[in-house]
């Protein structure tokens, strides 16, 4: 970074998944000069003349890119939700992390403007560079640390990832009696609006919220044995969880 | 019943839960004539000269709330997720299932007219009867039978109840570290988005589709045992299902 750098303009992506491409998307729509290249072939110091540097490769992968740069007075960031910021010390000055929280699977579209950017920088000059651009590319620019991302990324795995093999369940079990999965629809978006505005703990229904036991063995005798474990395993925490509320 | 009855017009709603009172105010705005009494108190015979009478207790109370009527040609409903529609037969000739497909909290708005109404009867008559009338209150009514019934209500227990449970471990995650729950609200609306249109199983995405051990390792020193115990569950059908899809 040259000194006294006022806005980032220049931009290289190292990497080949999703997040590169969504970054690399949404940078050269807003005009950004982005140069993208692949994390396996040769870097050459052309490359690395720009004022922000991105490796969006997977966190194991982070620190063997990082190490192949001759960084110099750019800033590096890197995309993860788990890796700490510190893993970039060792390779620069001015160094970032600049996290999407959104599942971005390619050819999927998504509105940017909504997505969640999660910034970090390794002092108060390189944070505000950083968020000064994630601000032309979001409406949702969050300071977030290394520690408070890590807890981001485990809440994100509750609500996304769990959430999204539950529906698979769902979704299996009605079409094995003959009906669509879109029956479901106004439930789910319901339970959504639902707890957008209250504790998800105090609105729970169903069930293991009733403790109605007769109820819950009907079900499960219904089941097959990955989904009845699931079933068992949730119904006790609900179970846990009220008594919890009760007190 | 009288023979020849052409469209349901007076009812009477036994019950003080959310599904009477959800019913009792939607048939009511719809100038229906509704009378609600309590499964506790007295029946007087008039309680049951309305052309349906709809038992809306909980699961356990329907067989013993239907032996104190003395039915006659009324068509009398429960409106259960999971009890068959034969519990019915032995107290009355017209009898059928209304049953919602929906949470319901007292005092949450809903939209009533998007609320799937799963109707049975007792025969293609009483049937039809009981069409005519949920047309009356939703657009989204649905003949299903009643072992289909069960297989809805299964399938929302694990779309509704259990995805409300982790997303109130989600937002507990996230407030133990001072971020405000509604971080993820656009991850949690893209998750809703991308199963409406794709096979959930196709579209998972995050650390146990990877097989992403430290990260998921990571995950778990950082979560209390009952947190700890699902997220392992959940990665372990998750990676199974994965193995599926690939073969």
């Amino acid at each position: 970074m040259n000194k006294g750098l006022k806005e980032i303009e220049s931009i290289t992506i190292i990497g080949r998944g999703n997040v590169a491409w969504l970054y690399s998307d949404i940078m050269t729509k807003q005009g950004l000069s982005v140069n993208c290249i692949s994390s396996r072939g040769e870097i050459r110091g052309d490359d690395l003349c720009s004022d922000l540097i991105i490796i969006a490769v997977s966190d194991k992968a982070i620190v063997e890119v990082a190490k192949k740069l001759e960084i110099g007075d750019s800033i590096i960031v890197h995309t993860s939700g788990t890796v700490d910021i510190g893993v970039l010390r060792a390779r620069a000055k001015n160094f970032g992390v600049f996290y999407p929280l959104q599942t971005i699977s390619k050819g999927i579209e998504l509105d940017f403007s909504t997505i969640p950017l999660c910034i970090e920088g390794s002092d108060e000059e390189i944070f505000s560079l950083l968020k000064n651009l994630a601000d032309k590319l979001s409406k949702k620019v969050y300071k977030i640390s290394s520690v408070q991302r890590q807890a981001i990324h485990i809440a994100a795995v509750f609500a996304n990832n769990f959430t999204n093999h539950l529906f698979g369940i769902a979704k299996q079990e009605l079409e094995k009696n003959d009906i669509p999965f879109d029956i479901l629809f106004p439930l789910i978006s319901q339970t959504i609006e639902k707890i957008k505005e209250n504790n998800p703990f105090e609105v729970q229904t169903g069930p293991a919220k009733r403790n109605d036991i007769p109820v819950m063995e009907k079900h499960k005798l219904r089941l097959g044995e990955d989904e009845r474990e699931i079933y068992q395993l949730l119904s006790e925490k609900i179970i846990k969880q009220n008594e919890v509320l009760k007190k």
